[in-house]
């Protein structure tokens, strides 16, 4: 099912025949081609409206039933469709052409700030790695996807945890991110594999995840510096759960918190099923993880989640104040005292983290996981 | 003495002699008979209203002298009496016939209401258990004793746990309450067998009520489906410290919380000592377990104990809502996901079970436990 | 450094030479003999205090230039006398002799009220230990030292916890002090011996006071009865760490709560790195023990570090109640249900505060604990 919806999608939205020429502005053939040129694929609710903006410049107003019920895919595509219609094929395909000369422009920009990084760390796509004074700075910057997390950025987020050990300059480590959001979580295109329907090459990608995620999670457990979240914006899944492995959390009035793990078949991770039930006791711990309770940063701030929530115009310079006090402490008295906080959980939290991992490997070969991300993308589409 | 408490009561109160007929109205008359044919001994307190009543109807206002100190039951009879001087013979006779009446009718209800129940499940005096939809229902069902619960309702509980464990077809679990109170907590009449004073026959008793307790906490850490508690009055003893096992709970803010384990020469069961320090800490939870401090649903929510208290009149229709919600979730992602989440616990709710069921037994032959619940039910007559 | 700061001060503060006893009055030789009859050394804040008022009395206004960076004893003194500039030397003759006298008086008070104790306890300066009624009653009674711990006074409470455990006749410990601090602390004179700057007396000091350290928290962990904790003033240090071993704080307003470890380049004790995060949650304990801010009654109350805050006025009649409400309670379920409570934790407690001691004696034979005192006590004196 996952298989048709991306195959499905990508035939028909980049790769479009060429036989309407005839009827077609030039804007609109050259956007067809520039589309070919963008270094990633557009979000399926992007590629969708291209679908859509396409079918109306060449065909008009859609005609036909609507696919039935189990046919994801189709329906998301005629209802994409039908919310065109009566635009004319003129002004469609002016649309289209200023989408797509939107992605192009995005795109050359996410190119362009090719990520800063430190020597000695290999630069990720979608990710900062920085030092100031006496902060390690590891920034999310991926805001066009909203800062959705790839198997590269786990891994480089992992590599500028275990750097920053290792780094005698610095006393603190500071994760942020650049944009409307924290962090969407996963990505879910890191499902892509999956779409296949083969159980064993599906078994294969589950595995490979749990490894990426294992290594990730336990670099957060066995980091050895004050770890400080600021967290401008909403937070989602995998980003979320690792915050009860962080010392020091501000968040803006803009943040909320959603682990949507239950609603798409999933369970969860960060060794939040540890942590959480810690920090605000196993009821209101049910709430989030699950129930999948979205809260506001003043409810996470009632339920010991953040420390501080500030007015998002007063953001970076409360951050700023916070991130200072940290840098004038005797830096090895942080160490010292950040991993004897942590010295009695840590057993815990590695044993946490590996079972967790287990489990969501088992739940992303199960059909209700399919059906939930399937059913999750369609319904995204309305 | 708790056995002379019992034996004390119903003989004077239960069977009544005859020879004051002549002075008798009818419905009096009829009412000592009445009185036999209730399925359930009523109450301490409803025995020594009759017995108060009776000896008003026949003998006019209390001679002689108040009992002793340590004359526990001898005082309570004496001081129920004499609060009815001056009412006249024909009154109480009416008022005796009336309480009889009432008990009677009451009787019946509960008869017919003869708890409804699945298949496979022996029907328990005093529990529904049904099903609804992807609901699996516990109902507390003798307000009459304000759901005070009884060995077979223990083992009730406990079997439709497990029987709701077993279930495919329903991926929540609901216990919820008829009538004023949520639960008086474990019915002290449990105890009866107590009174007869002898160390062996304590010993026993103590020991049968240490396993039945054990298999009941148990079947809630065992439990693999989220677990929905709705309070919708006052909750006591035993039927508060099990929430810790739960994944949401809603209360009314007509329900209070108490747990009034050491001023009855007890201590703390249902993992309680385990669940009640890691949901608000062991300085709160000393206020509940230790000073025995009578909670509001108010405070009881900003302890963590529940996730949400309303207004009594939208009670139900919030509760309908939040059991509606969690039954719109994938039910093997709610199942993965509940266990997930108590995974790390489980070990020691094991532990902690065993462990207070352990000194639970001892106290049950303490001394102290055997004066502070003679004391109780002398004072509570007052 | 720590050596040349004690040192220093002692020779020019206390023994003063006399070749300017023309210039003085009699009130002035007076004092400076008076001085030498003290029971105890004063504060280095008071020390340096007599130190200016001897120099401008003798010598006038400051003269010559501000000492270096490093030489800290030299700035602080040269800061204090420069503070003084233009005052007379007869007012600061007059001002010697008062601040002389009113210390004298102090200590008088202090010889006095020579501490209150038990039979078999050894009585120890700055602690009383009483019985009344159902209560055994710790005072921490030091207030000229705002209740700075002694090594005498860590093991006179760990002995009268133990003592308390053994006694049958009472059934609560309270732990109180008078004053206007709860407690400052460990007394920082307690790393007198460390001054010496020699790695073998310095580590011998850490490891013997890591035992006496070790010994006083395991008294907390092993106690049996209730412990009140009556917090009528500001708390710092060891004097807040060992509250998450409490059943019941009371505190009032006027409280504050204060572990500056890190910037003493030291780590917290008391077992705090394991109740903390019970408590509050991990990410509120690193408020206090890493990022060390000091917090309100209030603010305590809210992390669930205290039960109940009352104003000032109210204090001890709230206590006295709070106290009289425990020990009317049946003592053996006290002590059972107390126990019962922290049974779970007890092994996690006793493994902590060996753990808590290890790291603490490492970091007082380390240079930034070392640098960390000598600058916080230069600082202290502007």
């Amino acid at each position: 099912m996952l298989r048709n919806i991306t195959k499905q999608l990508s035939k028909t939205c980049i790769g479009a025949p060429t036989n309407y020429r005839f009827f077609s502005s030039e804007s609109f053939d050259v956007a067809q081609k520039n589309l070919k040129k963008l270094s990633e694929e557009p979000d399926n609710s992007v590629k969708l409206q291209l679908y859509a903006l396409f079918k109306q410049s060449t065909s008009g107003d859609v005609q036909g039933n609507r696919p039935g019920m189990m046919d994801f895919v189709g329906r998301a595509k005629y209802d994409a469709w039908k919310a065109l219609a009566g635009k004319t094929k003129e002004q469609a395909q002016d649309d289209y052409a200023k989408l797509v000369n939107s992605l192009l422009s995005e795109d050359q920009k996410v190119a362009q700030s090719s990520s800063a990084t430190l020597e000695g760390l290999k630069p990720v796509q979608g990710l900062e790695v920085t030092k100031e004074g006496k902060i390690f700075k590891i920034t999310l910057n991926r805001p066009q996807k909203f800062n959705a997390i790839t198997p590269d950025m786990y891994n480089g987020i992992k590599d500028a945890l275990i750097a920053s050990n290792a780094d005698k300059t610095t006393s603190v480590t500071v994760l942020s991110a650049n944009g409307a959001y924290f962090s969407a979580g996963n990505d879910l295109t890191n499902f892509k594999k999956a779409a296949s329907g083969d159980p064993k090459i599906i078994k294969e990608m589950a595995e490979d995840a749990k490894i990426l995620l294992k290594n990730f999670v336990d670099s957060f457990v066995t980091h050895e510096k004050p770890l400080i979240g600021l967290i401008q914006g909403p937070a989602v899944g995998i980003s979320v759960t690792v915050l009860g492995m962080f010392d020091y959390i501000l968040a803006s009035d803009k943040a909320t918190f959603h682990t949507p793990f239950a609603p798409l078949g999933q369970s969860p991770e960060g060794a939040s099923s540890y942590t959480f039930p810690l920090i605000m006791g196993p009821l209101r711990a049910s709430e989030l993880l699950l129930v999948c309770k979205k809260i506001t940063a003043a409810k996470a701030h009632e339920y010991g989640l953040v420390n501080e929530v500030v007015a998002d115009s007063e953001f970076s310079a409360t951050a700023a104040k916070i991130v200072e006090g940290f840098s004038t402490l005797p830096p090895e008295s942080l160490r010292v005292n950040k991993t004897l906080l942590r010295h009695l959980h840590r057993e815990n939290l590695l044993k946490t983290n590996e079972h967790e991992c287990e489990v969501l490997a088992q739940r992303w070969q199960s059909k209700e996981c399919h059906q939930a991300i399937a059913a999750f993308l369609t319904r995204s589409k309305k």
